[in-house]
């Protein structure tokens, strides 16, 4: 058996062994082709089946409607901060954002970069994002509502979407794509970094309702264009062959976990296991406030930035690694993707006992 | 040891074997880091080790001075047609464009799209891009003029580059990077999208020259801006990790063989053993003009259609895919990049010779 540390790390991430074990082991001869995937013709039957394969999962892993189409890009969420208000921005309307951290922060000044109208109607920068803003009002000349459904930096998430209407709901699912249930039909668009909860990097999962698609304009970059990728089911040119292929092996480990029912059930047991210990703990400290933690992300102080030093270099002599916390929050995080195994959470668990107790 | 077929596809193409059986192998525990290369942050050191490496090794391979810098992005050749007219375009100035098939094509139409003045200087079109151009004048108020180095569906390419004083040179080297010998410094940018030459698709390589950094405007999309990504080595947001690795281990490849001008020599040798035949058959009519032949696309006709198509069912059960021409030129088309073996080809000439003895 391969030598395996618990990675905690928020992004790429750790991902389920058994996927890996399978791309290794098909990695020369894919499907008896005579060939790896990875020199497969993105044309060739042989890859267009995969391709075909991956987009019906995604869709219905979550039970997407056929309204729904899946798109697998490239250039990350970044790529999407400026192809969401290119393609989804009407004339004499504008994009609205909430802003709940350091990534909504990023999309609100690509938006503005570009010289798309936009504007923020509610944010939780007063308290360094440690919550949800609950009061917003979307105006009546929204062209979209985009928010960050999860803050890997601070360990926040949505717990419910907010209802928008007839303005389509635009949200950056990178840190939580898939961790849980939600109702799919609320959205206008998904977009999703693969590297945290669905693959490796280098392919960002788009899935838009398909009559958003009429709104991309033709004088836009072209890598851009929801409408064009989407008349090519993504290959319009050489999509990322090898981070789809693994995608849609990520999907088929969740259906074989259960499905996202039970995969959401495991990821609420095991952040309760962290958030549990934090909550009885006088010497570890949680960052976000108890309504709006994330299931993914868990963030943590420890009584001096000294003693969180040593807690991330001891955690590592004991094979836990990337439990470093982003600095403009400092401390902890652990980031406990659909990946994560349940005993990995355990054994930190473990640990920080036995720290507290050795330092407390 | 696998089963292995001749892989003649244009891309996602044939890599060295030995390359995959390397990512193989360490797929599970990369450097006994207990994780796989997929799973690492690119934030790590880990992970930043191999970035820097991959940087440097493309610079080293064709011996670009340390005036230029490597890039990885995302999004193909085809993201590529927007961001150099919008980093390399000048006010009161003009891209300017050779046309030497649908590639040139389709960069022109992105600058056109995107409102970036552009010109078209010379063409192949006259004869279905069976040539390269000659004769062009670069104007004095051109910012940058664009080539496409290689013509993957009409089998041309450009034997020596242009010299243009001033005016930067971009080239989209996607089919035939690093297949020979050039002169670096005569460049401006060149770049490519990965799979063919150089590793998986998801990865386009851009090396340009350092003091065209300084034009790249504030206001274009980020993922596009090459100054925000050359100070962060190519790691502004996460940029597809395990491309890049596989990218290093190609690049060391090369170097393995003998480096450049051993692989041409190689690829001369490959490209001559069909170009001899079909100059010697009157079965098989080459499509491009004898002095404008690439090394790493042949294309060719038979007497027939249904005679191409016996050829590439005939073809394929003696163990040789992707030789279907493109449906622009027809007929068929052998890409025979770097990591196509001489074996590989001789297989080929061999049968060809015994297609033309049964049906000539």
């Amino acid at each position: 058996m391969a030598h395996r540390i618990v990675n905690f790390s928020a992004g790429p991430a750790t991902m389920p062994l058994s996927v890996l074990e399978e791309i290794q082991a098909e990695f020369l001869d894919f499907r008896g082709e005579g060939m790896s995937l990875m020199e497969m013709s993105h044309r060739s039957k042989g890859f267009d089946a995969v391709l075909v394969e991956a987009e019906a999962l995604v869709r219905e892993v979550m039970g997407f409607s056929a309204n729904y189409q899946t798109l697998f890009l490239q250039g990350g969420a970044t790529g999407q901060f400026a192809a969401v208000p290119l393609n989804l921005g009407e004339s004499g309307k504008t994009g609205e954002y909430i802003n709940t951290g350091a990534w909504s922060e990023k999309a609100i000044k690509e938006a503005e970069q570009l010289g798309q109208p936009c504007r923020v109607i509610a944010s939780s920068k007063d308290k360094n994002h440690s919550y949800i803003p609950g009061n917003y009002t979307i105006g009546d000349d929204a062209s979209y509502l985009h928010i960050t459904s999860n803050n890997t930096i601070f360990g926040t998430q949505w717990q419910d979407f907010p209802d928008t209407g007839n303005v389509p709901l635009a949200v950056d699912m990178s840190s939580d794509f898939y961790c849980k249930r939600f109702d799919p039909n609320k959205f206008g668009i998904v977009y999703a970094g693969a590297q945290k909860n669905a693959g490796p990097s280098g392919v960002v999962i788009v899935v838009i309702r398909k009559d958003l698609l009429e709104r991309s304009p033709k004088n836009i970059p072209t890598i851009f264009n929801y409408s064009t990728f989407a008349a090519k089911n993504s290959a319009y040119n050489t999509p990322n062959t090898f981070g789809i292929y693994v995608i849609g092996k990520v999907m088929n480990w969740i259906k074989a976990q259960g499905g996202i029912d039970a995969v959401e059930q495991t990821n609420r047991n095991k952040a309760a296991l962290l958030y549990n210990l934090l909550d009885s703990s006088d010497f570890f400290r949680p960052h976000a406030e108890e309504e709006c933690r994330s299931l993914m992300n868990v963030t943590w102080r420890l009584p001096s930035e000294d003693l969180e030093k040593a807690f991330i270099a001891s955690a590592l002599e004991n094979g836990l690694s990337g439990l470093k916390g982003h600095r403009s929050v400092g401390g902890i995080r652990a980031s406990i993707y659909n990946a994560m195994p349940t005993a990995g959470v355990e054994k930190l668990v473990e640990f920080m006992k036995h720290f507290e107790k050795s330092n407390g």
